[in-house]
């Protein structure tokens, strides 16, 4: 645990105007925070981002979880944004903002005249990033967008779920989360860009668009069969796939006890060393399933004979088992699994945010720089951070600040 | 189309000596290489990288439609790792570059002596990135992982399926694209910090580790319920929901036409809007439907309801009426689907790679500059750059690479 606390900081001294909200623009904006970058969220005084207040928290009344999860390591300001005097402070900032990033529903950055014209024109050197929900110049381009709606009209669901059943929304927030990650690659590299043109660009993603990003496996396979690409289960989309590959039953039998297990086609001691771990070293010249053609044909019967091994082991040690043989094994892990496995905590991938109303264990940035992770601190709470912002950023005294609290400005 | 052609350039200048194969580590590169970067594959002469020949291709012999959605843009030179001379030029190369990535198995690079503590003792600036299965540290540092191992481990296949089902591979490859995008963050932002201090860093992540940045809504859902998060189909996650929320069966009822619909809990006008475009404004005041606790509570006949409306129109058609409410609906679009659709065509979203060995329809890097996508090159034939690059980057002869090839380095 020694590490964790260094933090990455590439993006140490690098300000970002955040006036993003729910998860897919604030997932982009912690991941700047996590690197180092001074991310400062601009939020109405009347209740904050609507975030604050999705499901429940640590204590009644207190900030949602989720919205502890996605505002880590960020500050918090206050501004009316219905004053012209609290729009005028946002443009101040923005002169002196290094990032701006908003994923308001479409047109309104526009009326409230913080579009990338306005701003690019205060403030040349500002990287302007912006998510909607569909791409400009998409029929969709004025339609709300939420993750699932992202995901159902981005290619996910199509290839999600059971072969003969309906398509299922994939657990992961691809459509929030998986955005706000393509914007996070966007955003450095218009920063880096800028050494070298003291400029800033125009980064935008669509969610929409960004799915497809995360399925080109699915236009592989379009691309192989000249058909729309097919959900499986747990199995390999192609028809006529491979066998081994999927998930195997493990005791005791609960809804996620099952090891995923796969032999590479281009590897054949895989199968070899399968056969031994499960007790079937008898089997290895057996003619069905000597090569990968030969298996992907009996794959019931390579299911068959898998499943009455994992069924008498826990997926735990099925894992360790087969995975001890260099073959590829997987136990499926819930939420609960994943929590409690040490190894998660020691290396600082799973940590605690101690947040004054309350902890939540919650995974950090998982890519580290050095060997250490990105130390999680807490979300802010409401304009924790609007008389320190000001002060520092716009060179306000405590008594101005006290007169724009007055006048409901802040 | 006019746009297409303007690449984002944002990492022009930059020289990524790219050892990485399959698709977690090609995937960051290749998002590189859109970026700007001069992205240059080293592989093996006899055969190139193992992804080459995954699956078919636009014909018999041709480099595999996988390798090709993974690689474009990207350059290829061949050198034998297996000699000392191999290993010496990559060296040299190294010293000349400005990012290092590779995804071998555990403990081969260091094998090879282009382990981080080399490569960074020859060239400081040089920023090294990694994607591995397991963390180190891990219990399963050494094991393999393939993209169903790590989205087994990462969580993502618990919480994706029907509730009372076996868990399902969401279709996108997190945990290869999704890994590598992660590390596609970490590598801009290391470079942008090396303009400050001259230094590159060492950049790491894991396929099991990177899954959780993406089902951080599970860990949501566990910390309010203090069970593990469970998979609901299409439906959410939380039990006692949100209703409607799922998809709805449309005509001609293949096995994906179905429209997503949702309402907000925090909009009671959705709701109505909804109501009025079914035809059901008879319902409005309804107290069966009149809160979004009344509406989870009466989840099936408010399926039933709006089934009955679905079922007549096709999915586009449902889309279309129901967004033009102002009211979030998304149809579940296959890769059929989205290949068909005009606008991914005109914003560059989908691409044709024009490669000397046939074409494929890919999508492209789905962040825009200046509203500019990034243009698809075609992926490179093995050893297609190699007398280029060794000119360019070592300042070699043609005769010194017709030497090199003859003995069989190159």
């Amino acid at each position: 645990m020694s590490e964790i606390g260094v933090a990455p900081n590439c993006l140490d001294g690098v300000r970002v105007l955040d006036l993003s909200q729910f998860e897919a623009g604030p997932s982009c904006t912690e991941t700047l925070a996590w690197l180092g970058a001074e991310v400062v969220k601009v939020e109405n005084p009347k209740g904050g981002e609507p975030g604050r207040g999705l499901g429940s928290g640590p204590e009644p009344g207190a900030d949602a979880y989720y919205f502890m999860i996605y505002n880590a390591n960020k500050k918090s300001v206050t501004v009316d944004l219905k004053s012209n005097r609290g729009l005028t402070l946002v443009r101040e900032m923005a002169k002196r903002a290094d990032v701006f990033v908003e994923n308001f529903a479409p047109g309104v950055i526009e009326r409230l005249r913080l579009g990338w014209d306005e701003l690019h024109a205060l403030n040349p050197r500002l990287v302007y990033a912006q998510v909607k929900g569909f791409g400009q110049g998409s029929p969709y381009e004025n339609n709300l967008a939420f993750d699932m709606i992202a995901q159902a009209c981005g290619g996910t669901m199509a290839i999600t779920g059971e072969r003969d059943g309906p398509p299922c929304k994939p657990g992961p927030t691809l459509g929030d989360t998986g955005t706000g990650m393509l914007l996070a690659i966007g955003i450095p590299g218009a920063l880096f860009q800028r050494h070298a043109t003291g400029r800033g660009r125009r980064v935008q993603v669509a969610m929409q668009d960004a799915q497809l990003q995360y399925t080109r496996g699915a236009f592989v396979q379009h691309a192989r069969s000249g058909q729309p690409a097919l959900r499986n289960g747990a199995k390999s989309m192609a028809a006529g796939g491979l066998a081994p590959y999927g998930i195997y039953p493990c005791k005791p039998g609960g809804p996620n006890d099952y090891v995923f297990l796969f032999t590479s086609p281009n590897n054949p001691q895989h199968w070899r060393r399968l056969l031994e771990v499960v007790g079937r070293a008898d089997l290895v010249d057996d003619a069905r399933f000597a090569t990968a053609a030969a298996r992907a044909q009996h794959e019931a019967e390579v299911d068959a004979l898998l499943s009455d091994w994992t069924r008498k082991h826990d997926k735990h040690e099925a894992m360790r088992l087969v995975g001890a043989a260099r073959v590829p094994a997987g136990a499926v892990l819930d939420t609960g699994d994943l929590l409690a496995e040490p190894s998660f905590g020691e290396r600082g991938i799973i940590q605690t945010m101690r947040h004054p109303r309350g902890e939540l264990r919650m995974p950090t940035f998982p890519v580290r720089f050095d060997g250490a992770p990105s130390p999680v601190a807490p979300s802010p709470l409401l304009g924790e951070h609007t008389t320190q912002v000001f002060t520092d950023w716009l060179g306000m005294s405590a008594s101005d600040i006290e007169v724009l609290r007055g006048e409901g400005t802040l």
